[in-house]
């Protein structure tokens, strides 16, 4: 069966911001994400404008995410469902940053 | 925009075990779930037999998880798949437990 643990085993993000899937359901594309940062950040001007609606949950460090109208700080522990076709940018990653996403399905 | 604080505002299981949804992707039933236990398990001899994959994570806390042949621990920040069909119980959980709970599709 497939187990781990979160916050064990973190992949290097000291030159990029490193991805993980851990779980996907299959047929369904919904998948599981262990993102981790070192205070990597989306390109200025750059916007993510995804077809799906993703779930993010930050169990460690600090980040922030612009949306074109609105900038909103994420703590330890805090979450945030970003509906499909949110414009959004990570403005802010702190060191040591580790993100839980999920993705839902594709339209 | 849905947003919360996973470890906050937490309801009282006292007496029974607590769960929300947080959030769910319209049309495909995948949920987001928080499950408060105060030390609750399944009752003996009854298992779940559940038709979706379930991934879950404890936030806080411990627990055990049953399954037909081996018993596991998890710890904070373990996280686990459960595939569909995979008959499992509620064993053993701290009192504070919080886990996080993610229902694939059903079949």
């Amino acid at each position: 069966m497939l187990r781990g643990n979160f916050l064990s085993s973190l992949p290097d993000a000291s030159t990029a911001e490193r991805i993980e899937t851990l779980s996907s359901f299959p047929g369904r594309r919904v998948a599981v994400e262990r993102i981790v940062s070192e205070g990597q950040t989306t390109p200025p001007g750059e916007w993510y404008d995804q077809g799906w609606d993703e779930w993010v949950m930050l169990l460690k460090g600090a980040a922030r995410i612009a949306f074109e109208e609105t900038e909103t700080e994420l703590a330890e522990n805090d979450w945030i469902l970003i509906p499909a076709h949110r414009r959004h940018r990570v403005s802010f990653t702190a060191p040591g940053t580790v993100w839980l996403a999920i993705h839902g399905d594709r339209e």
